[in-house]
């Protein structure tokens, strides 16, 4: 199959999840929030929560690959190894009196066990018991069951780390430190493994962030008709939308963007933790967002490469299906008290993962918002979410779509 | 049955629990922090959780008492009634403007309904609906579902808010303002219900704080051999651990007090978090706590009411093995890497409750402690807490013993 | 001179001041925050500041009264001393074990120095040096230079702690614990000192706050025509509004308190860190203030005993014109970038003293703030305030006028 | 003058300063702690209290570079001009829809122009005013006066940006993004400015940090005899200080590297928040610092290109002795209680600038420390900040030693 992603409610085909591993046992209370988590997990039952999850999208026919999987083949080849390595094992991280170690470590390893360091880290007291290193200033300001280098929880949610969108794929620069490692993965996968290296598809962007022009997938949706809804939010800077506006434009990817303005906060960090779609013209959207103030970016000319509308908040709604090219769209909001939306929200009530036109993967635990959406005639997939939830996301969030229909 | 709590291990034969209900549908991931939750819970599946927990320690013979159903018998007595709303119900709570409005709805009320208002709060939203108010200036302030009365989510915790120590009982001066009402609940309990109304124990303090003198349950443990050992916590300061002392030597209940200087941190709020008991003179510690400074604390002279021997980090253990008259104590902490122990000192993995010597009730979430505790002797009660747990807090501080044996 | 405030422009007689002292030496970088200052303050500078803002008051035939002069005058009455210690020197501040020497000790003391201890508090190393105690539990978990009764830097900020409206005087039910012993003081000087005991006001409010119903004078405007406006903030609660207003009305003191809804944040704590009068009829205010909802309360009927009436954003200045029964008033806001703005409001630009219509002082530095009042025909005053102003509070901060005359 | 710092107290012969300029105005309360300041500054005043610096350093027959100038006649050098705008106006930074736009804007500005603009960054307005700049999606979502490239207030302290050690000078990698581009600067100067690119001089690092391996220039104190005092701080990593060690080493500027670690706080930012040199042989240190661990850094061999010695706390004192290959140094600690103490800490009491050994310029505020030092013999040259020390820095931390003797 080649990797094209039409649509958000397409019948999806193929989806690429990373099953929570090793990485999860070095979150804890102390770094979580530098790890960008709310709370550790207990892994043996996220990882059934998580195989319950992909078993379910497999029940629909939707092929899963895995993260890890992915990245292991791909380091089979000898450049994405160089490449990987020159960008995570370096003088700066390790310090130069261990790096060669550490690097000669990395090289030794078979490739799961390079996939997985490159995903989990690796801690002192595992470099002095298996690597030929010696105590070095960096080592010896560590705790034994510190990290040398950090593992990335946030995997899970490969969501965010690259977008397909439509026949192109952005391997996202990342706005916060403890994620950038990720995009770094990912490339090695899309430019190495041979599912990917021998398709036919456009590279967006090289995954290279600065903090300023950040892009993550949380606030992308491929709305379909050529169009994408991006939020710019916590994490996705106007930078960063436009250059990924421009480069879709360039690849004849897309003919429209619209940036719809969030709030800042951790609690609605990305646009499909307020707002995604559910069927064809339809959208799912939390009661606290209100309006937003939006704007709409097209092809520009020679003095201004793109053509920006800025749009008021009231046509929020009018905007999105101009973009649509619909009259006008369903937006579906739960009937329910104010703390109750809150709650539901911040428990990803309004991330749903559609498998197909009014079909989608939900939290269970949303129990409110679930059986209102059921009474609208959305099929509801509900999977336990006790332990995923922790990280703040919810299906869509740990779901990259590689194949999906149109609508 | 006379309440009596001997001992931490002794046979549990009576608790008191709270089964977490409306107040919790209060919470929101806004409002949670100060109302000193790390997240809000699943009510439903919070409620079965708790159920197994009960029916856990009935099915050791433990009877269980609940919080709800003694506040709604003991509000059965019109004094009972007149004081909590005079302490609750207060111009400086409501406003002058609908003060006598709210008292006269909620001498309105059946008890259970009372009961349930005194746990839960009241929001706005219900006022204008059931009680004859105006809109006032404070009503104008406030959203729709915002509450006049705040919710106590914390009874879930009533370990905390009333310690039963050999044969008195504690109505613990609350360190946060978000749970100084629960003791105003718990008092009409103890004062006004038939069932302790009639029995002969002491009541040691008289549950108002003022943030200088507080003392927590979860600091509490009534080590046996007429001794207690007590955390200087976050939560309980040195002057509530004074009066506490002047107060349990003056009933003739307790001989010596050994407090411990415990770091001021959310991690290690309790002692309990860090430090319970599994088997006669025997602890279950976290890695990461060390050894503590200690006070012993004992019953002083004419010129000074209290004799306070201070005792180097190094003799913690020395300390109280003799509080218990013991030549030594055993400590037991799980051996696994400090990631790991750490997490699991999060997820209450040291929070034990006893049921009887050697028989503990724990959350199943923490694999290894739990299976290094069965390979020590103890016998292990796993139970579920993916949601009750949100609240930082596991068996011991979800139950309040009211009658448990000597060891 | 009969204590009467008529407005907050009329020529200004006679006003309260805390020179700052020996407090401000136990304010550190580790405490500062929750003593409510942004910085630490060099003492003899800022006495030496200070001692200019009264020479300036003075100059304008302001009678300048101290604080700490008129709270040791007032201890030498047994009934206020015994008061204070009753309510200051407890068995919760201090813990039984020492309660009763801290109390002999205080009371050895003479009026002055009895004055200093209540202003500045007092540590470990004083008491062991100075009164007879012993080592409690207590002291021994104090260092030596830490505070057993902490200081009050804020009473500095008079404003606050009392206010003085047409006839009465509110001693404010203060909102953060730091602050609450404020009122302590307060109340023994007006109940006590011989100026204030034998002359002719109403006492509103018994300076005793609960967290629900608190006011702090600085949103406390007594804008004239019997008339007060009020800012609910951060720092006053609508429930203290309601109290306060039944309490003006009943005693015939004022006839409409118009409250206006400030955001919550530090940087705008009180109404008149952003808006306050210059002249009669002619305010003060922060550009980004913007126009706040308010209402208007007046005496309300058998039924409700406030009448409320809300009033729209853009009605802002309409309904402060109307109770000072003026057709419009006149709104005075600097001219400048939104930065140096920011920067002016921060700085206390906007927290003007009047001491006759026309005529206020302010702090140097808001150098475009103070010329643009002078063209607008504003006299300025300007004091400087490098150092008084780390506290976050400028010259209407640190004066509580006690006597000023109408309009 | 060949630059050249051979020791941290030999006399001073030229110095690098940045008088504080329009950059300050952009500091307000909401971004001053993004961009690492503890309170916004009256620029007229900090400006004055600079010049005293100035000539203060003048007066001691020190010559006073200032960065700005010196950046602006860098500037006039085309190839610098394109490295910086290179690094600096960028895509990320700007978006594609204007980058080009304000890279020709920042072409045509004058030398000294364009420093400005490097120094105090560029708001929207000033480019819709000045520039020939459309309107994009990035200006869209921009205040009027908030800025597209950032101001750089921490170039006042000059310390931190570069190192001259010995006959090197170190281009530092900063710590924190608020910092980065500072270096950029800095390098523009050192390369390209006539006054040093014909100097005969080793460049250490090239400024391009990491986020790993920072080092900051108040965490390095050329002790002399070929040694060098570093602080492994919040600011300055081990793998930064094994980088710099190498570097140090391969370059033949220095033989011995003694690294201590200090706590991770705000307070102690730097070393020489704590400690810094006064005379030959003679440390000030604050009370609270206590001793330390340290590291002997040596170079290594062909397995290991560092040889590192830890050292015990308790030898702090005795390490620093042998580096400088003296029996013991001397170490000056104000005694003063620990409130008072940490209070001069936090306003640089301890970051002295030496002029000459013996001879050091202090801030004025901290009259006990200033008064302990003329009593042991130190002469004490006070100068004002009031407002300078608003940003947490001392006459060190404000001042990059260029020429300095050995002692």
């Amino acid at each position: 199959m080649k990797p094209y992603v039409g649509s958000e409610v397409g019948r999806l085909k193929q989806v690429l999840l990373h099953r929570p591993g090793k990485e999860m046992l070095r979150l804890t209370p102390s770094n979580k929030d530098d790890l960008l988590f709310d709370d550790v997990l207990w892994l043996e039952r996220a990882q059934h929560e998580h195989d319950v999850f992909a078993e379910t999208l497999r029940s629909r026919g939707v092929e899963v690959l895995y993260l890890a999987d992915l990245l292991a083949e791909a380091l089979a080849d000898r450049e994405a190894r160089e490449r990987v390595l020159d960008v995570v094992v370096t003088e700066e991280a390790c310090g130069p009196g261990i790096e060669e170690a550490v690097r000669n470590y990395a090289e030794s390893l078979p490739d799961a066990e390079l996939a997985e360091l490159l995903i989990a880290g690796v801690t002192k007291a595992e470099l002095l018991d298996r690597a030929d290193v010696q105590e070095s200033l960096t080592l010896r300001t560590l705790g034994a069951d510190d990290c040398l280098l950090a593992p990335l929880p946030n995997h899970l949610f490969t969501r965010d780390t690259s977008s397909w969108i439509y026949g192109g794929v952005s391997i996202n620069p990342m706005c916060r430190p403890a994620r950038v490692r990720e995009s770094v993965n990912e490339e090695a996968i899309y430019l190495h493994h041979p599912r990917f290296a021998d398709a036919d598809f456009t590279v967006l962007g090289d995954g290279v962030g600065s903090g300023f022009a950040s892009v993550e997938g949380g606030d992308v949706l491929v709305m379909g008709n050529r169009s994408v809804l991006v939020g710019l939010s916590e994490r996705t800077s106007p930078q960063g939308v436009e250059r990924l506006a421009l480069q879709l434009f360039e690849a004849g990817e897309a003919e429209r963007v619209v940036a719809v303005e969030m709030p800042k906060a951790r609690a609605q960090m990305h646009l499909d933790t307020v707002m995604t779609m559910a069927d064809e013209g339809t959208f799912v959207k939390y009661a606290g967002l209100g309006m937003l103030r939006s704007y709409t970016i097209r092809p520009g000319d020679a003095k201004s490469p793109l053509h920006v509308e800025a749009n008021a908040p009231e046509r929020m709604h009018a905007v999105i299906a101009e973009a649509l090219g619909l009259d006008s769209v369903r937006v579906l909001t739960t009937p329910q008290d104010s703390l109750a939306a809150e709650r539901e929200q911040w428990n990803d009530g309004a991330n749903l993962l559609a498998v197909a036109p009014g079909a989608v993967v939900v939290y269970e635990r949303n129990t409110v918002t679930n059986e209102y959406l059921s009474e609208q005639g959305i099929e509801v997939l509900p999977i336990p979410g006790n332990e995923l939830g922790r990280g703040r996301g919810g299906p869509r969030c740990m779901s990259c779509p590689t194949v999906r229909a149109e609508n």
